[in-house]
């Protein structure tokens, strides 16, 4: 059992990529949870996911060739198919069953590449959570991409409680920092693979975000966002704002505005994360510009949350002896980390399981 | 009895930066001996220097908010008053005593701001030495500031031996190579926490520095220079400029020109240092550029140094095997790197002794 | 004996330099097998070097100045001949007899400045492999130099197979992908230390390279490759391009064109390579033009070889536990890694003989 395997949960479904930055027959190198993958699309259409790294000498399929659902190493020539067998060695006749390298389960949901990257004999897709507004024509939204160098978890901690929204996201996401104080989950429901949180802000002003695609902006508005946070690191929210005072909370969505927002953190490295993410909303659907000013306004507040996540990753590596002192908000947070604890527990001890003893 | 903790000598004032750093509410983020710090001064004008590390998720406090005498932190909104206590948790009405980060001691002189990185019970504002010359009207300086990617000791190293004058500053400081071949320490005083030593170079050209502050730039001159340097890494030297054959050694000051200079080594890290000082003046005092052309000159004069001492870290760095070997001329610095040593070794026994046995 | 000693051969004459880059007095800092080293031409013209780090506190030579045969320290002032021996100390008449930098045997052939890093009780230098080309006016060409960012071995492993022409090459140095499939080495032999590779692609077109340098650029050529590698890492090349079909194969040299190519390899560290090279030819020689194009265009391949070795010292630095499988075309690789192997060991061994045992 090597560290790596004890870092992260293996047997899940990871977001890779967005569709997009594979188009064009682009070679994506991605590391992903500390291996080194190549993304890409074959001429047949096919998502295919490799080691990117050639079994010969350990040169980058990444740098290769794709020809139909092979790839080319462009080193000395070897062609791998899309389950990584190798089909060719210029040069040479006979291809031992050794000359491979491993291919990873993929699949195509709604524009996301999904990647397994534990046993494959466990990859099915119906474990995939999909997310249907993605998919939905009545949600309109721009995918984006961000890296971060920190481990996925800050970034999980950091969506696990909306007060921070108040103190690094005022004048951008939050709107004000009495959102901390007059505010608080309504209820935190402890799921056996995540937790659901629902918080209210009543009477309030538009936070600037929603103010720039809407006509009053100064008008008060009842606010509650919903968050649903999934292992390994999937994150939906439900944002909607309703006029003050309409009755909102008890069911009456005359005149609010709604957006549907999935984020998903994927490990490149123990320090470091690949975060994708969509901020759809359903009102105006003929006006390109409200996606374009959500995803301005989204790239903002992220690169808030990036500045105070990378220092704090720094500031932990340096002393590894330092004990994070919990707060009541901290609920939602824990019980994530104890549900991943547990569950790369498990995995660990089924994958001792199945291999043979070490002789002792 | 952790690696850091032997490295440096905890209980002693460190100089941790210069008054004018922290103008306008500025929040300094600061390493000290490996610690981060951050230092600000209070809307009262008191100084304040806490952990920069948020004791809830590890976040820099060096991001957060000054309100009077407290910080905020950014991200969660915690706000700690100066003695590091959490008075403050938005959305949470019991504060946990648990809930604070460190303070540490720090006192203003003269402008410059000390600190105090050990035990705050031992720290006594009387052991911080003052300079003078800093708070005499009759001298006049700027402060400054260098950063050295180097172990501290090596820059007391560099200033145990003006001999490096005649070979680093030929053209800046030193004046001429004959400095090092007819030049010797009157004698090297051994203190109990430092060294003193006194070096006369007769009859000699005015050094480039110095000729740029003066009128007869072509008449010969009698140099004295007397070091002092005390733990844990504080130099004082006082440089003479008298006419040739004046008697100044004996005594006569009639047309000298005289310099008072205050250097302080911080370490930041086991191999980064804060370098501060002043190189002050007692003539022309009606002119700014006298000032401002030594500043300039010294930091000519102290790139010179850093290069060569920051080159001599990578070597030592790459090769742990490495053994000095000692001249003569090392008798001072052989005696403050033992006076160091033993006072680390002293406070390392002391801290053992207030501690509970480990468990056997 | 230190993990240093056993990754090195160290009993064998390694390239340092190209003689142009010790031109008017430069004092080349430049580390070799992990040791920094400081080669210059003493005022007499004799080549010199030296340990890159004064006895006394470490800091570089090669910041120094050479006076006469000798170098002087530009720290304190210390002065070392060319044997490493310390001739003066300024301030301090005694100079103990361990005040001296190493210093190692150096030759120079040809414009190559060659070193013995090992036992200098061993250094013959009848045991340096001349390039004859390089000092015969019948062949021109333009010394060059780059850095790689990768062990020296995987150099030498990407000169072991001609193959990779064919796919890294393309538009440059190889000409057609053809050339990895049909042809093969007609030989290979291995030598006691290193291997030779004879390789024929019959009725091809010329490479890009070679176009540039020749008038009838469409002409079908028959192109013979011999390389020769040698312990350390030293390779020479014969190229020659024939009229297709002439019978160069069966000793007919009529309207052939050649070029005799050398390269070295010396290790700087584990994981960095100083690579000299030159591409010499023997047409044309009165047109300067030629041996430009040459060495342009064999900096633009090696850049091709570069961007792919140092992506393969990446991944193989990202996983220790990767196992590379080989190709029958790996045989020279795989014959040279043993000699080299054997080799290591053997000296170690010897090494381990002269030494005392340690007390047990």
């Amino acid at each position: 059992m090597s560290d790596t395997e004890k870092l992260f949960l293996w047997n899940c479904w990871y977001v890779a990529a967005w569709d997009h930055e594979l188009l064009d027959g682009k070679k994506l190198a991605r590391t992903i949870l500390e291996k080194p993958v190549v993304v890409f699309q074959g001429e047949s259409g096919k998502y295919i996911a490799l080691d990117d790294r050639c079994c010969h000498r350990g040169a980058p399929l990444s740098m290769g060739r794709v020809e139909q659902d092979c790839i080319r190493c462009m080193y000395h020539g070897m062609k791998f198919d899309s389950d990584g067998i190798c089909v060719q060695i210029p040069g040479q006749d006979r291809i031992p069953k050794t000359m491979r390298v491993r291919s990873y389960p993929i699949e195509e949901r709604d524009h996301l590449i999904w990647i397994w990257m534990g046993d494959p004999a466990l990859a099915d897709p119906d474990l995939i959570i999909d997310y249907e507004p993605l998919g939905d024509p009545g949600w309109r939204g721009l995918p984006a991409y961000l890296h971060y160098d920190a481990n996925w978890l800050l970034i999980v901690d950091n969506l696990s409680d909306f007060a921070h929204l108040a103190f690094v996201h005022t004048n951008t996401l939050g709107g004000s920092e009495e959102y901390a104080y007059t505010t608080k989950p309504v209820e935190i429901e402890r799921l056996e693979n995540g937790f659901r949180v629902e918080r209210w802000h009543m009477n309030a002003d538009s936070p600037p975000f929603h103010k720039k695609v809407i006509a009053d902006k100064d008008a008060k508005i009842d606010r509650r966002n919903i968050g649903h946070m999934q292992v390994p690191g999937i994150f939906f929210l439900e944002s909607l704002f309703a006029p003050a005072g309409t009755g909102a909370e008890k069911g009456n969505l005359d005149g609010v505005r709604q957006y549907r927002n999935c984020q998903y953190m994927t490990p490149e490295t123990r320090r470091s994360t690949h975060f994708f993410w969509n901020y759809l909303h359903n009102f105006d659907l003929e006006n390109p510009n409200v996606a374009i000013s959500l995803k301005d306004s989204l790239f903002e507040g992220f690169y808030e949350d990036k500045e105070i996540i990378e220092a704090q990753q720094v500031l932990l590596d340096n002393d590894p002896g330092f004990r994070l002192r919990a707060l009541e908000a901290d609920v939602a947070l824990a019980h994530f980390r104890n549900v991943l604890k547990t569950k790369i527990k498990q995995e660990t001890a089924d994958i001792d399981r199945q291999r043979p003893a070490a002789v002792g």
